[in-house]
């Protein structure tokens, strides 16, 4: 039997018809622009998105970070929620690679008050002092599973167009926030200049992500990406796969949300367990201390029973659905939970 | 007659004493070393802040952003209030020179929750998407006009110490806060690795400040000071004011104080206008709406009979008092005003 | 009848084996250190070198300027070749990640005077107005398909030793080196303290590079990877092939260089070409002036019989070999070349 | 008796009249633009260079690196001679704050062949590899005491201007370099987009250099001092001594010039002593290694005698005339040294 993995979904292996895509995959040296299974990923993406053109990059954090050095000129001011995935988990590299500064608003798990955005918001020409703001990110879904509603995507928007500022879309997880907002894609990239999503993740695609907007913006985003060591050779390999995941995987999200809400509900059903029922995407969060069992140990017996978890972060767990996480297994989990904790 | 002038403490033309040490200073090449009035103003100010070392730079901002690039890895993260100088009024610097990445903190007029600092502290080696925190930054006094308690400075410093962080203390207006807070500028900079304070403003020298710190701390910032442009060649005849301001300006802001105070209570029998009297320092902030008054024909109104303030910002008033402006100025200030608004 | 690409070895596509080993990998998240077959290219990459530790990077640019940013503080200065590569053709990244002030030495094809590295070299605390030498690049073999003796890298490298600064090996060609130079990759790789080598071009797996070294630095530059959005998930499929490449590949490069001579050869004999007969690697220059025809128009005259050719740079025609191309094929080149000339 | 300093002309102190002017200057806040003698130095120097406009930075190093800084984006190429002082003694600032990629020629004493710097210019939009150059840089006189002749500054500015490439000329000793050519600042000036020169120095003004070029650029230059921490509040004291400076001290390196030849002139006659008699402006070189004196020995007894020089650098030993070193302190000098030597 092989480990259920409800760490991330990040952990996602390609599927078969992605190691399939890959094997046969035609393939050249895409630094020459000859690689012909990459142009196609790379219109498709682009098209998905409803925007001009799209590039390929190596990972979720290139891409944004790719985003941050081609919108913005050095010493511009960037405005986003102290809680996204650019200021919290990509090491500080808005500083190195960009080198912008970072106006973090308080949020609640991504939400910022369009108002605050617009309080933040300064130009360069104003006053000898200020810097410029010259890009507001916005992630959507959130690392913390919650979903943006487009209300608010539109307002930070428009404040953003009247002031000549652009809007940058981390959208590592783009097709969940679309399941719950029961949108298509390109709905939720009109309110962004540039998005930048993963293959990998939900969708199961081994390695890569990919930045899109418009053909200025990609063009100039090409030169930076071989700056930053992203030109690769014959990455048509990696397009197959996310060819396959783009073409065959970006409803899986609804199937990992309906799953979600399903192992939500069982756990709830476990004395001593809180879930936060508030689900959005494939990500469920609760709290164990009434169960008076140590999360530590929680990992060890899981991990023993072949289920691979994570340990509590600021007193909350979270287990997250994917593609390789069946019902079948939820209830597998459910119960070897019970029999951990010895309750039934 | 002369302008009064309430713009800032920024605006102090250089006493005669210090004209009259100016012209008879002692000179030499600062950059061999061989500046004798350099050398006894950087000691004397070592002393004052109670540090073993101390350079001058030309600036505020300069010492400010050299203690950033002396401090800081770059790439690592800060940690300072979203109002402070550095954040607000440094041009985005800190990602230009130093490199680093800011997590700016709610604040309000300076004052940071020191346990919201506690909570925004990272360890590089905790997880391999997290930056390092290295610095923490406090500005005292704070621009706003506002004071931060020893207290609050004492549980910043502790939270940095026990977490191996360094404490950079933007003392810009150090004079004032030691003069509010009645204690000696060294008990204010014991919560502090470094610090900078202007030997222009209240204190009325026409260029330059200090950054002070342990040994190692300055001499890694000469070598970061000639980098950065600041290494200078016969800066005695500024370090010749800078003494005189060192030596005998320093009680200037208690009568700043007292005058910012009698100001404040003058302006609050006028007709129409409320004062923030909660006064820290040398400022006095103040709203004129009631008056019905357009506080841009103020300005103008003003400016014709001598006297220079600046426009509202944000709905506020600001006047600012110092060695220039004398307890009679301020009568006829409150006389023109009142003439003004054709009140009596 | 597929095309036969002269070019460069850039464009080598993988192998049947590769795809197979794709095909079936096995694979993890490697963010979490879970990829085995990852973990097992690293190892043997490493061992290859002679090094602790190696890991894995998207390009051979990525893994320059990865290797950098993890030897050099901001600021130092680099010596190297202004013909190598870092210099060249990475897009002026130098400045950018890594931050750093080079020193480039007049070279030719990549050969540079160790008397002249040497002099080069400055310690920042012999004056204030010097920069520190942290890095001294070598590039074997050199894209201009020279090979540097090991004597040369021998006495490079003990400069550097002599003077505490380390040495980056740009071995994006580290094999091609090996084979001409009849010796182990480690013992070139002896004579430097990290390596980056390619398993893309003439080792004909898709993507990526290596970067090896001790265990410190290949610890910080992991940190360094992620930072620069090298950080990936599912890389056990690339790794797969990368190490078809290692196990199976790294002689190739013999058979290339035979390949190359017997071209060069076939080529002299066509009358009005001068054939740069000092082969190194897989490289064969040659300069066609003397055919009287137009080097655009042998572009598209080969194009048109299948054969993918660059043109002039510098005057100089460049052909490459590489797995891709038998000698049967070089066989039909030739023929080809002659009837576009109408020579016999 | 004082003591004569031949170690640089950096050692100047201010002129009695530079000091009454200081004492006597009206000063303002320049940050708010306030300060008449600034504002009057400022266009005093634009004029001179024949430039638009002009701003004051605290030094040579801070007005090279602001110049490099405003012209050029991160990332850009910048060729210049390996020996000039932005190379030399900046502190590899240029990788910090302009974040520029210095393409270092072979230079002889400063010069560099127009030739070579046409075959390093490279376009971005050429080759995804390539970086675009931006900037030439150009020493006028050089720090080696060599004049670079007006042909070749013009040859260089010609091929510059083909490729729409700025100029920036580092003429810290602009006045010698112009009293050396016998033409007018401003002549020089023509070949060169923006100019840095030097207050102090030869022309004895305590602190400060002037950057000067087009409206636009030094519009640009200003926001970018700000940022680089050189925003002064009460300048015009420098101001001050900077107008006397320009007005009556730009004809003293003819007079320097005249007495270093006479120095030469006087050396050469000393047994052992070898001077380099190609003077262009205010520094000897000569080589004292046929006295079989100790150079170090030779700083200490000149010491105790009354005269500061510095020891050999590179076997070459260097005496720098300047206004406080008068004919008759170089009879001094030279009788002192034949006693130390103990010939006659």
């Amino acid at each position: 039997m092989a480990f259920i993995d409800l760490r991330s979904d990040t952990v996602t292996n390609p599927t078969d018809k992605m190691r399939e895509a890959m094997f046969k995959a035609e393939v050249g040296d895409d630094v020459y622009g000859d690689d012909p299974t990459m142009k196609e990923l790379e219109q498709y993406a682009a098209e998905l998105c409803g925007k001009e053109a799209a590039i390929f990059v190596p990972s979720g954090t290139f891409g944004n970070q790719l985003a941050l050095f081609t919108h913005c000129n050095r010493g511009d001011e960037v405005i986003l929620a102290d809680d996204c995935h650019i200021v919290a988990h990509e090491v500080g590299a808005s500083s190195v690679i960009a080198g912008v500064q970072l106006r973090t608003l308080n949020s609640v798990k991504g939400m910022i008050d369009p108002m605050e955005v617009k309080r933040k918001i300064r130009k360069a020409s104003d006053d000898i002092h200020y810097p410029g703001t010259s890009l507001i990110c916005v992630e959507n879904a959130h690392s913390s599973g919650r979903v943006i509603p487009l209300t608010k995507m539109e307002s930070i928007y428009n404040i953003a167009k009247e002031n000549d500022i652009s809007v940058h879309l981390d959208g590592a997880r783009l097709f969940n926030a679309s399941a719950y907002l029961k949108v298509k894609p390109s709905e939720i990239c009109g309110y962004a200049d540039s998005i930048m999503f993963c293959l990998s993740k939900g969708l199961c695609a081994p390695v890569g992500s990919i930045l899109a907007g418009n053909n200025e913006f990609i063009s100039k985003a090409k030169k930076n990406r071989k700056l930053m060591g992203g030109g690769l050779r014959q990455s048509g390999i990696l397009a197959a796969a996310g060819l396959v995941a783009l073409k065959e995987m970006i409803n899986q999200p609804i199937v990992d949300h309906e799953n979600a809400k399903y192992l939500a509900n069982e756990l709830s059903k476990i004395p001593g367990i809180t879930v936060n029922d508030d689900i959005h995407i494939n990500m469920v969060f609760f709290n164990m201390q009434d169960t008076n069992y140590s999360s530590c140990k929680l990992v060890e017996e899981f991990y023993s029973k072949k289920v691979k978890i994570n340990g509590e972060e600021n007193g909350e767990m979270r287990f997250v659905t994917n593609y390789w996480v069946s019902k079948k297994d939820i209830d597998y989990v459910i119960k070897t939970f019970k029999e951990i904790l010895d309750v039934d």
